[in-house]
């Protein structure tokens, strides 16, 4: 909470009467009603990003959406987040503020606080909370029930296909270098997958081939994929393996109610790609054995 | 949310019915009414700790404490804690979630979400959420009047005692690592402190001559100080620019009260240290000049 303050006021608009955002020792916001959601995720320079290709405006970015994803993903409406950097003397904080400043309007989710830290790496590290709206549960990994379809809400290996494009210079689609240096949170969509019934969800982080074998352990069901959408300039390796997509994975039971949601509430339309099956060891690609790729963490 | 959760289920209890902690996408927790607070704060290796002479998880009991001591700081009780790990390959997890499983113990404030992250140096971000009990607004940084008492909640200089202690391997009072090891939040002292109709409030992180500096600068008055209480074994210049000791700092038009009520609580008695005064320049101690001494992060 130190000269973040200065940095924020800067590109952050003032606080709603009654509540108090940066330059105290905590934010003090506007509470929900019964239940809320919290979330936090860190983007690393040199892990999530190679700042040779791509800017700390767009770390910042990065570390935002992936956060407020996991709100979405448990079908959540993202409130409030708080943004550590961590960066070594003479990063640029005004590029780090202006990324978060846009991510949280993107997302309308407003960065509340925050605080700045020296260290060797650029570490971002952002926490965030929602409110589920209504009655009912959040839509958990564990939900799934075999026989419930699988949607993704679209095209996967975009994010991939742009660090591809900028890592070599080779020739891509502008929208996959956009969706990798600024990638959507898909709050609208995990909202209305929950409103529609959705049993199980999570968002494509890591890659759709460790995301979907997280979701099927969670529930305890097997999964058979038809196909998976490949986005505009990536390979089905990247759709499959790439990560940091963003777009959520749902399970359900009643497809026409959730294709029918997204109709009526404008969205994009859903992409069925497979089902839950009763053989909890069972995760195949057009019969074939899904690879388990993607992104894993491992400090152990 | 990745491989935390295996960690962190050796060591955290579980949540209550109908809460979701460790593990999915998102926490999904009871939510206050009215208003909460949200604060965050980050602790880097090297930076606020020296790992040669405290361990990891110390490090990570250091900003889970530090914190939620932003949270008591505006006299809110903590409610919920996330932390991100960011740590070289290799770097022992059980113990980083041995510390922060103690220190949510120590708070009071359990940790219900989490992720892993690799990088270089070894980074701990926490956010925590709190809630402001009944009426009234929180206490600021900014609500100090010309005539308000000054107190604080303990005395000063511990922490940088009990490192100097470490460094040097001078004797020095056990009381003293400890604090630099494991210090405190002084929750109910910041509770009890709103209560009693504190006009502003702070914690000493950085040293209590910068933070008294930000405080007066917040309120726009003066400090006018008679003396600092010293901690075992440290002398008056570790206790004005030591910093980590998260005692707070209150302004209060009423000292008798908040004594009255910090006695009816059955907490350590605060310690008078001066008074705001009418010039806003004014910064002294025994009438000499007040230095802006303690721990700034500059990064620009």
């Amino acid at each position: 909470m130190r000269r973040i303050a200065a940095v924020f006021e800067q590109v952050l608009g003032a606080p709603p009467p009654g509540e108090v955002w940066i330059g105290d020792d905590a934010a003090v916001v506007a509470a929900p009603a019964g239940r809320f959601v919290f979330a936090t995720d860190a983007a690393v320079g040199g892990v999530h990003a190679d700042l040779s290709l791509t800017g700390l405006d767009d770390l910042v970015w990065k570390a935002l959406v992936a956060t407020v994803s996991d709100i979405g993903a448990v079908g959540a409406r993202p409130t409030y987040a708080v943004v550590d950097f961590c960066a070594p003397s003479g990063t640029d904080l005004v590029l780090l503020a202006t990324g978060v400043a846009e991510a949280a309007a993107a997302c309308a989710c407003p960065v509340v606080g925050g605080d700045v830290t020296t260290a060797a790496d650029v570490v971002v590290a952002v926490a965030a909370t929602g409110v589920l709206e209504g009655e009912g549960p959040a839509v958990l990994r564990s939900g799934a029930s075999q026989g419930d379809v699988l949607f993704v809400t679209g095209p996967l290996g975009a994010s991939a296909a742009g660090l591809r494009v900028l890592r070599t210079g080779a020739p891509g689609p502008s929208s996959a270098v956009a969706a990798h240096r600024r990638p959507r949170a898909r709050i609208a969509e995990g909202v209305e997958a929950r409103r529609a019934g959705a049993t199980a969800m999570m968002d494509v982080s890591d890659g759709l081939g460790i995301d979907l074998h997280r979701l099927a352990e969670a529930s305890g069901v097997g999964v058979a994929l038809d196909g998976v959408p490949v986005a505009d300039g990536a390979t089905e390796e990247e759709a499959l393996g790439g990560g940091e997509d963003f777009e959520l994975v749902v399970a359900t039971p009643d497809p026409a109610r959730l294709v029918g949601a997204f109709a009526a509430a404008g969205l994009r339309a859903p992409i069925e790609i497979g089902r839950c099956t009763d053989d909890p060891a069972e995760r195949t690609l057009r019969g074939l054995p899904l690879a388990r790729t993607g992104f894993e963490h491992r400090l152990g």
